[in-house]
């Protein structure tokens, strides 16, 4: 059985085929947020906070963290704004998080600091960045999400894609960094876009269950670009994908009908045992009301959260006592 | 490729792998609506028009017509009902319907007044079911649903309820009726009270559209019997099963949650070409507005309508017609 372990300093989340699918929270990122952009530059970390505690009490699994501000020259103000960002980020709540960003020396000063087991987030099928990255994800013993496209772009050839996702697992077994650890992205195109958009990532992520059996992931909002009503689109397009066998997303947990998606489909995947998650969020449910990210924050997320923390011991210790 | 023909008088729909998902509206049904059968045993038909015309105007692809208003005597009272159901629905809107009944001499009068190519449900694995249902199925050349339980009732293991699928399909094919004439229902289980009845469904949905290559339908709200807000099950379930492979559901297009859920998956399943369909439907969508059901009308239903009638002609014709 495939688990991938992530865990904050106190709270330890599997990732697996039988698991609650993982939300990954995808707001604390400036990308196309230009207040946030310009907040964060300036050292004002209000809306970072606010993003954390909304995602965390709407039921979010794990948060990305990304503090890409510019596209000019990055590798001087990523490091240090992505360590003060992690680290406010992580005093404040208590799920594990996802290091996000293109500056390696970013990555690796963040995975300093950062408690836990993080998430890197991500490497590419790409020469330069599976020699940057890998030797990072073995030293700190981590996971890390694997983007099927490499040097020639994006293939829309699903078997090209599958290809990618391959050779990324086997330079990773190289490494020794085994396949549990790698989590793949299948890489979602709009389907306004490309019709078959959705019967090409169901089929990839058939295969990397089945073939690699590896954990999966996307960024899910991808799927509805340039579409009306994109929130009904993505909600019909979560339960198709878990159906399918993904295990995470990285999306945004405050949108209360994709989270309903999600915790449907939990249910009817058999991963919220005794439909004891769905029962709690949905018991007092009025029809046409919206439900409030509030509502969540009881439970502390929707994840599947093993008791006993999950501090990283310098090595393999602590998946090892998790996953056995 | 597997392709089921229904019609009305005027209208003619294909149930298959690559049609959008069929929505067969469930509402004119006096089972467990006192109300209703008190009106129609007085002859009072005013409900079953305004939920003819309700449903067709939500998006319903055919209509169910059921006219079990008593467990006390059925055989005296339901053919002469459910011929004069069936008449009053067929004059007023041009969906293909669905003839449902227990009684097989109700199957039979309404058979000789439908016009079109209904689909009658249901026939069971019971020896006398089969021995009574599909003789009629070939008289009229018309599709059947096959429902998968037998003699021994409905077996909590899903690979007995595929044998008997596959028992009622080689029948059927003993008779000369076609597999791609057998809509199978592999029956839905509460997900309150069987844990497992989602993956359950999707693992037969799989086998019975890969081995058996036939359409399939379901009871679609029974999955969330006993739980809270059902919709939100109901709208998770519609793409997991459609991502599964089922063509058809037995449901209540009045329900704007449940159609959304319903639209949104055929776009992704790539049903939706140019997900024409869903930008007329939601182009003018606002966060939080309830869908009306007339917001469907102007679109003749969402189903597959092929151009050109579909008037039963005393055979094969209609259906070699368009099936090619």
């Amino acid at each position: 059985m495939t688990r991938t372990i992530v865990a904050s300093a106190t709270r330890e989340i599997v990732i697996g085929f039988d698991q609650p699918f993982c939300v990954i929270g995808e707001r604390i990122n400036p990308t196309g947020r230009k207040k946030l952009a310009a907040e964060m530059i300036e050292g004002n970390f209000e809306t970072v906070k606010k993003d954390a505690l909304e995602q965390a009490a709407a039921g979010a699994t794990m948060l990305d963290i990304n503090a890409g501000v510019t596209a000019v020259d990055p590798n001087a103000t990523e490091p240090g704004l992505l360590v003060q960002t992690l680290e406010i980020v992580q005093d404040l709540v208590d799920l594990p998080l996802a290091i996000d960003s293109s500056v390696t020396a970013a990555i690796e000063a963040a995975l300093k600091v950062a408690k836990g087991r993080p998430l890197i987030n991500s490497v590419t099928g790409e020469e330069e960045k599976l020699e940057a990255i890998l030797p990072l994800v073995k030293k700190y013993n981590v996971p890390v999400v694997a983007i099927s496209n490499d040097e020639t772009g994006i293939s829309m050839d699903p078997d090209v894609r599958f290809a990618v996702a391959k050779k990324i697992v086997e330079r990773c077994a190289d490494f020794g960094i085994p396949a549990h650890d790698v989590v793949v992205d299948p890489l979602v195109m709009p389907i306004g876009a490309l019709g078959d958009a959705g019967r090409q990532v169901f089929a990839l992520l058939r295969r990397l269950r089945e073939e690699l059996k590896v954990n999966t992931t996307c960024g899910l909002s991808n799927i509805s670009f340039g579409l009306p009503h994109r929130h009904g689109i993505n909600s019909a397009f979560i339960p198709m994908v878990i159906g399918a066998g993904m295990t995470s997303a990285i999306m945004n947990p405050c949108r209360p009908q994709e989270m309903e998606a999600v915790r449907g489909a939990n249910v009817l995947a058999g991963t919220d045992k005794d439909c004891t998650h769905w029962i709690k969020t949905y018991k007092d449910y009025k029809p046409g009301a919206v439900l409030a990210p509030a509502a969540d924050s009881a439970s502390a997320g929707d994840g599947a959260a093993v008791p006993g923390g999950g501090r990283r011991r310098g090595g393999r210790e602590a998946r090892r006592s998790v996953s056995g």
